[in-house]
């Protein structure tokens, strides 16, 4: 069965206290329409986060949606079909933003066209690459801001969520309770002048349920899985996603931890997802040859 | 003209103390051999760098190879032609290593064997992807140990540094006294485990001058370049290889750095080379399609 939700029904936060906008059944199709990071608050280049900027209403994320039959310990799958880009994108960096302080001396806005697979960045022809930043289930028992990663998903900002990759998330709520936004045109890994091209998108996309819990967000594609964690630090973050992977492996293969160990060593690599939301996300891609 | 230089004509750290091994004109070839990290003790899964072994003998680097006519302030540039493998290596991991700790109850190794494009881990055939974890030149005025990156280079642990690619080094003393070692038969972003696959190789490469100054190691290949940057944590090692990457883009492409960050956000990955050294290594990985 196919839906439809509007970009005006958006949450900020993920939480149990928000009651579900549609209800949906395993197998089914859902046509999500996403609004940008900024709230379509940024569309001329005169236009910044800067001043009153209200930053209580950043990163809005459409939903939730229910899943017949989801609860807790299941995992909620998401195939990702299809991203839609809206004609016109935004980069956005401010001087607090990102590992290198103070590189603007205001926050400054740089408008983008989008055409076909292209964005039109200061003239120039840059080949676009939808993601999605913001996915994820309620949390169990707690309100988390969309800006926010977390075993439950939220602003993961990892560019390999995109069309053709299923992400695997934690269910804590009957339900689920699924919402995502943030679209990104382009993104590098780290995204880290703060912003990707920030664009409106509609999302078509699958959900299913399994009923193998999984730890914290899971993305795969046809050549491999992506463990990913989030922390206060990149080193918080690299050991809860090498444990990760050191456990998914040893399992998978029956093989034991310190060899799974070895072949992470040898065989996977310890990427950065973002390093510029309230805690940073990192992800260990396990490609599928080895297992 | 083609020159070689055999593995036993190592050094243990890289120092302005060390005479030359060899001395060689711009545009000469050289075939450094190289011995592995571990100095071929560890070829028997009974071996272990566990107990006695002498870990002030680790990570040997053949050299050093002055230029004639390199002088401080220039760079070295190192385009690697091919590396030829050895047909055994080693893969060790040790209760203390990596960012998972105790993964193993003591330190073990699993021996390799290589034949053509394929090394055998645990019976199961892996495609190897030669790389040379330890190239660098001599830093100005102190010693630094094999086993540790910096400006110089060193043990950088960056699995892009491969046949066809090519290593820009800055210059410290007259001469610029390379050295190299340590090369893997494959190893991950991270090499979280603390090793790859550890293996004796011939290396062919070509040295060149550049006057072009270089602040840190950096690496091309077609696609890109690759900024490095060495430090305690990744935090802080991020933000030296974001500062390099926002300086490079506005400075190649004239643009004001508040643009070149956007365009590093957008487009270039903020990426691990490893975690388990002294220092850590991180790099961004800049396409050539956005210069």
């Amino acid at each position: 069965m196919l839906h439809r939700i509007g970009r005006d029904k958006v949450v900020y936060d993920m939480s149990p206290e928000h009651k579900p906008v549609l209800e949906v059944s395993p197998g089914d199709t859902v046509i999500v329409e996403t609004e940008d990071c900024f709230c379509h608050k940024i569309v001329s280049e005169s236009q910044t986060v800067g001043g009153d900027f209200d930053f209580t209403h950043v990163n809005p994320a459409t939903g939730p949606i229910a899943v017949k039959g989801a609860t807790p310990g299941d995992t909620i799958v998401v195939s990702i079909e299809s991203i839609e880009l809206d004609d016109q994108g935004v980069v956005e960096t401010c001087p607090a933003w990102g590992p290198v302080k103070n590189v603007s001396k205001s926050c400054v806005s740089e408008i983008v066209k989008i055409q076909g697979n292209y964005a039109s960045f200061m003239g120039e022809q840059i080949e676009i690459k939808p993601m999605i930043g913001v996915i994820g289930n309620s949390p169990a028992d707690k309100s988390i801001p969309c800006t926010t990663p977390g075993r439950h998903g939220g602003n993961l900002d990892t560019r390999d969520i995109v069309a053709g990759s299923r992400v695997f998330l934690p269910v804590f709520v009957k339900g689920g309770n699924l919402s995502l936004g943030d679209v990104h045109a382009r993104m590098g890994d780290g995204e880290v002048g703060g912003s990707g091209i920030e664009v409106r998108a509609n999302v078509k996309l699958t959900v299913d349920i399994d009923k193998m819990p999984v730890d914290s967000p899971t993305v795969e594609n046809e050549e491999a899985f992506y463990l990913l964690f989030s922390a206060k630090t990149l080193e918080e973050a690299s050991h809860g996603a090498v444990k990760r992977a050191i456990e998914f492996i040893s399992d998978w293969k029956s093989i034991p931890r310190e060899k799974a160990y070895m072949l992470t060593s040898i065989c996977c690599d310890l990427m950065i997802s973002q390093v510029v939301n309230p805690l940073v996300t990192v992800r260990v891609r396990v490609p599928k040859v080895i297992l």
